[in-house]
This record gives structure tokens, C-alpha cells and sequence, in this order.
């Protein structure tokens, strides 16, 4: 199986003003093709540092990916240390890049400058597979025999997510056909609503019990809950499956719905996927999770076929003029309350004419809470066509996290909520 | 200037499951700190790698920070790694860590396990510092003289991202305490609007002319724009301050309202600022952002003084019913387009009583576009109390980028338009 190692080249990333998220896409994208990834590095745009650390994982892997150092600002340190790297001495224009960057400037209405042509230059040591996305290249330089002591590749690739990103297949389809790609196999379960400690207790004797070869993961997350990871490393596919599936059907046993999905997916596609198959449609009202819960439902391709929309009623105000949520009610109970969000729930399925809705009211902090309702708090609502059903959760995090979690945990009443009323 | 290198631990990075953000907050507060940060490093859980990789760190840097490869799970790989490489032969219990385990549980009304209260022994080797956020202690251990060539230290974390974050500021002090912290001096001024490449061009000439030892760097981001920001590695505070301001005159003069701070921040914090500070209120109509600006601005903290809410109008229906467009607006014009925008957001305005409201409806993709109204165009109306404009602009990204930049240039109309009334 060959390995590979994924660096990112950006002072950027070393005083932490960005998140190298190029890394982990690359990663996804060689597992599933039988790579393994030996090891992530960052480090900063300085030319000595960019050769020394290349050449160290040149020696000690098969695949090196390279992400950043390039763009119209950054050329003049990244190509020149790969044409030292690589014995270089002299530079070509590549016609197909040139005329890419020509494509792409002119229809934004830009012109294009020296600097934007500069980016089709490249050493004369390198493959280049051209970037449709973005104006820098990706440049393939392959190092046989002797140099680094066995034959190995490096893939340079701009640090703009979304053209690294696009380049990944191109990149995939490259190491496929000069490598020999070996088989990792893994199976994703996702869960709600337990914390990590205790659905480790809850599933510890399954765990051990696993044959031998196949691992387990827990991997928290407080928007997507526990991932659980099943893997394995060798065999063939086949037999992986049957033997995971009747792993699988102990774990069922044991943690029953708080499993969601058996695949890397989200909450909100799961809520999409039952919407669309039973034809049912969606809306929401958001008071403390500020319309996340909204932008989480609509960031699933095709969620106009389900959803309806949603009112942020921040305010009182609009609790009260736009979904008409008695005065009363919330002078009485006040806003963070049971029967403020079962009306805030009813009251936007109301005007928005949706089979499903979901609500939250609650304080995501910092500060602002009492005893009795402390920063934490939220109260979710969620209507049925048959019935308004209210529930309660403390977190105790911070602001952004706690938002987060209040979303999830919405999420996942809608979902059991849907589940169970379609069963009806 | 002490030199650090960042560690994470973890399988399920190096598979991709995950994106570290870790490494990114504790570069940013070690940088702010004078630490220079050398090396950024993902590795897998296996006792063997963890040890020879640290090792190698540890001879070539004064501090390195570990985080990942804590937890109830994942103790019995990393903890056994640091006692060996530390020399540990035993471990001892931590009370005050075992006391908040206690704490943090029974407030969740758990039980603590014995993989909980596991948590709280730790190789003699190493001083604790309590984690008051989580069950994994920060483990300190320090190795003076010869063992590594030089003294150095090394801080274990637990890797979840809301424990990690919540120890930092305890981290630093130590190594404050320990260490001469130096200076490194940055300005960051932040830009939206312009491409990197033609910012680059517009401001090449007084980069150039940048004083020896200034340098500059370009961060661009599609939600915050292309950061600028300008770096001195030595000197003192003072003369910096002074020094920096001399350059921004020439650069204001340059690229005028294109920036929109001279710190590190974010459009919805600006506008947020700037409602707060005039005592204006601020309403949003979502269609294909789909809640997205509505989650950014309720993401600062205090925003409920001057938001009072939005309505995703994701069908026309509840464009139509909740915000009242005409039917007819919908029909001749179309959802994506300059007039159904306007009603959109003068509809909002008027059903919250907002002074200030921006709207979007576009095509986020993938397809659903025709030649005259592509995937990726968007609208984007904006209302004072004097009047009602509308813009459109064509990104040509994926769904989830087309969304961020369709937020982000709604928030940069609103930042202008709200400036621009207030002049009056």
C-alpha cells in the first residue's frame, strides 16, 4: 500500500489567521482510494524550510501532496525552491494553463495582468494538469531510481480550498494510474445524544469482542454527534462487508435509534432525505440559534423540495407581530419558556403552511441567564400534524458552541419526531 | 524568541474525518505571545509513531503543545507514549482533576465511570494543569539539560476543540512564566471586494516600497475578504505603532473603502458596531442564503440589541404570505430578480419594523441556472429609511461557497449602505 504525506505551506496557517482544511479533503480523498497518510505538516514560505521539509518526506513516502505557497502573490518563493528541489534550470509557459487564466479573468471582466500570465510559468521538471478553477497549475514533479531512494511523486496544488479541492480527482486519477492501490476498509455510524464516556460504556463489551484486524474510532463532534469508525486494513472487500454487517447488527441491539445513520452523513440530510420521501415539507423558528438551524437545513442540495422557510424572531416583537405569539404568553412565561416555543413552533407552520416545524428559544450566553434559567438553556418545539410537543436541554459552553449544539439537538427532535409520526 | 511546534494526535485526522482547528488557536495565541511557531504536524494513534515523532520535536523546538489522543477512549495509547518518553515508571491520581470529573458529570447528571475517574492518573513525570472544561487533564512535562540537547517543554491536551480553546489561556501563562517571549508585531487590516490579484496590483507599488524588515502578507478568505496583514520580527513597540500608521496613511489613500477595519475581525461584527453604536435595528430576508446571514450576525455576542430577526423565504409561498409580495412580482419578474429582492426587503422591514434591512434570493447550485440567470447569480436589496437599491453580482463556486459569498457581499452592501445613510 503506498503512503503519502500531505504538507501545507503558509505562514498564514503557522500564526493560526487561517484553518488548513485542504489537508483533511486530500486525506479523505487518498483513504478512500487504499492510500495511507503517514502524516500532516505545515510549515511557513521560506524557501530553505520548503526544500528541507520535502525532501524529508520525499525520502520517507511515496506520494507527497503540497497545498499553498502559490498564487499571484506567492510564486516567487514556492517555484523557485521546486525547481531547486527537482534540478530545474529553466522555466516554460504552459499554453493550456495560460489559456485557462485568460478564460477565467476575462469572464469576471478582469483584465489580465503580468502577474496572472507569470502563474502559467513553470519549472521544465514538471507534468503540469491543468487547474480549471484557479489560475495556478498543478504541477507534477516525479522523482525515479536514486534520488530520494525509490521512486516517489510530488503534487503541487494552489492553497485556495476550492481549487485544491477541485483538483483532487484530477490528482486521484493520477496516483491511480502510477501506484498500486491497496484496500482501507471503513464503515461509518452516526450518532445522537450520547456523550462519548457513555456510549463507550454502553458498547465497551462489543468493542472488545471485535475479531481481530478490525478497529474501532470514536470520533465527537457537537454538530454531528459520535462517529463511530469501524476499520480495517486488509482483506478483501467482500468479506469486510458481511463481516462489519454482522458487527453491526450487535450494535444495533445495543444503541438501537441513537444510530441515525450508517454512513458519513449529517442531521440535517437525514431530516432531508425523510422529508423527501414522504413528501412532507419544513419550516422554522428560531429564536437563540439565529437562523443556523435554517442555513444547516438549506446548505443540503435540493432542500427547496422540503423546506418552506423560517422566521428569526430575535426580537420579541416578532414573536409577537409576525408569529403571533400572544403578549401574555411571554410576559407570563417569558421567552425562553415551554409554551413560548410550542407557539413559536405552531405559529410559523401556521403562516408558513408546513406538515413539520421545528423552534428554538433559548441563551446561547455569554452571561444573561438566572438561576432558574441559566446561559445553556434551550427549549425546543416541535410540531406534528398531530401534536406540539416540547423539550428542554442544558449545555454549558460557550456561545458559538452552544448555538451549535442547540441546533444539533433540534435537529435530532425533528428527526425521531418525523420518524415517529410517519410510523403513525 | 523561543521556537514551538504544534502536535495532533489522531487517526481520524489523517483519514480525513476531521479538520484540526486546534493547531490553528493555539498558533494564533502562542504568535500573540512572541512564540514563533515553526511547525504545524498531524500524526496517527500508535504508541510508537507518537513517541519517535515528539522526540524529533522536542530536540528542535523549546515548547511543543499535543493535543488529541485524550479522552476516555484513547488514554491507554497516549498516556503510556508520554510516561515512556518522560521516563514515567508509575502513575499517580490527580485530585483536583478527579474532582472535577466529579463536578462536570454529576452536573450532567452522569455517572462517573471508571474510564471517567481513569482519566485523573497521570505519569509522575509530568505536572497537571486542571482542564475546568473537560475530563482530560493538561499534562506539563518539562526535560531540562541534556536529555533533548536543550531545555524544552511539552504541554498534552485532550483534542476536543472546546476543551483545547478553554486551556490555552492557562497554557500560556506557564509558558510565560518559563520562558523570554519576544515580539512579533502585526497589523491586520481587512479588505473586502477586491480579488487578491488586482488588490495586489492596485497596492504592489507601496508594498515595494515597504520599509526593510516590514513584510506583508495576503489571507483572502470568501467570507471575510483578503485580510492584509504586515508583519515586523524584531524592534520595539513603539516605534512599530508609528511606524505601521506612516504605511497605512499611503495604503487608506490607495484602497480607501475597500478596507473595513484595521483589526482582526469580521463584516457582521462591523455592522454590528455600527447599528449599536447609532442605536439602529437591522432585519433580514433570506431566500438563497437560506439563513445564513441571519447565523452570522447572531453569532456576535450583544447582537440581540440591534437585530431584531429575519424570514427565510425559501418557497415563494412565504414570500408571498409572510413577507407580502404581490404574486404578480413573482410571476413577471421571477424570485431572482431586482424587484421580487426590493419587495423582499422592504416586506421584512416592515413586518419587524426594522430601521436597516438587507435581502438575497439567487441560485446557490449545483444547476437550476438558465443562460440569462446562471447558477451562482445572486440579488441582493437593501433598504434605509430613505430608500431601496438593489445589486447583483455572479459567483461562479460550489453550493456552500456560492452561499458564503452570497452572505458576505449582502453584509458589504449593508456595511456601506448603513454608512453612507448615516453620513446624511
Amino acid at each position: 500500500m503506498p503512503n503519502a504525506s500531505i504538507c501545507t505551506i503558509g505562514d498564514e496557517i503557522l500564526i493560526g489567521q487561517i484553518i488548513d482544511t485542504n489537508s483533511s479533503r486530500f486525506a479523505s480523498a487518498l483513504n478512500a482510494s487504499g492510500i495511507r497518510v503517514t502524516r500532516m505538516l505545515s510549515f511557513g514560505d521560506d524557501r530553505q524550510v520548503i526544500i528541507s521539509s520535502l525532501e524529508k518526506e520525499l525520502r520517507e513516502n511515496d506520494i507527497v501532496i503540497v497545498t499553498g505557497g502559490l498564487g499571484p502573490t506567492k510564486d516567487d518563493i514556492t517555484k523557485p525552491a521546486l525547481a531547486e528541489l527537482s534540478g530545474s534550470r529553466s522555466f516554460r509557459e504552459d499554453p493550456v494553463q495560460l489559456g485557462i487564466i485568460h478564460r477565467i479573468l476575462e469572464s469576471r471582466g478582469l483584465d489580465v495582468l503580468d502577474i496572472n500570465a507569470a502563474q502559467a510559468m513553470v519549472p521544465d521538471t514538471c507534468e503540469v494538469i491543468p487547474n480549471r478553477l484557479g489560475t495556478a497549475p498543478v504541477m507534477v514533479f516525479r522523482f525515479t531510481g536514486g534520488r530520494f531512494g525509490h521512486d516517489c511523486t510530488l503534487y503541487s496544488l494552489p492553497g485556495v480550498p476550492f481549487e485544491a479541492e477541485g483538483a483532487i480527482p484530477d490528482v486521484i486519477g493520477d496516483i491511480r494510474r502510477h501506484f498500486r492501490t491497496g484496500d482501507i476498509f471503513h464503515k461509518t455510524i452516526m450518532t445522537y445524544g450520547l456523550a462519548e464516556s457513555k456510549l463507550s460504556k454502553m458498547i465497551g463489551a462489543w468493542e472488545s469482542a471485535l475479531p481481530a484486524g478490525m478497529h474501532l474510532a470514536y470520533l465527537p463532534n457537537p454538530i454531528t454527534g459520535v462517529r463511530l469508525r469501524l476499520s480495517i486494513y486488509s482483506g478483501r472487500h467482500e468479506d469486510e462487508d458481511r463481516e462489519v454487517e454482522e458487527q453491526l447488527k450487535t450494535l444495533r441491539s445495543i444503541i438501537g435509534d441513537y444510530i441515525y445513520a450508517e454512513e458519513d452523513t449529517t442531521l440535517e440530510a437525514v431530516v432531508g432525505k425523510l422529508l423527501k420521501e414522504s413528501g412532507r415539507t419544513l419550516s422554522v423558528a428560531e429564536s437563540c440559534t439565529g437562523g443556523m438551524i435554517s442555513h444547516l437545513i438549506t446548505s443540503v442540495p435540493g432542500s427547496s423540495e422540503y423546506y418552506l422557510g423560517s422566521v428569526t424572531s430575535y426580537a420579541n416583537s416578532v414573536k409577537e407581530n409576525v408569529l403571533g405569539i400572544p403578549e401574555e404568553i411571554i410576559s407570563k412565561y417569558g421567552a425562553v419558556s415551554s409554551e413560548c416555543v410550542a407557539r413559536m413552533a405552531e405559529g410559523v407552520r401556521r403562516i408558513t403552511g408546513s406538515d413539520y416545524s421545528v423552534a428554538t428559544s433559548g441563551i446561547a450566553g455569554p452571561g444573561g441567564g438566572t438561576e432558574e434559567k441559566p446561559a445553556g438553556l434551550v427549549w425546543i418545539g416541535l410540531c406534528t400534524p398531530r401534536k406540539t410537543e416540547t423539550f428542554n436541554i442544558v449545555f454549558k459552553n460557550d456561545r458559538k458552541r452552544n448555538i451549535e449544539r442547540f441546533s444539533a439537538s433540534a435537529l435530532d427532535i425533528l428527526r425521531r419526531g418525523i420518524i415517529s409520526d410517519l410510523k403513525v
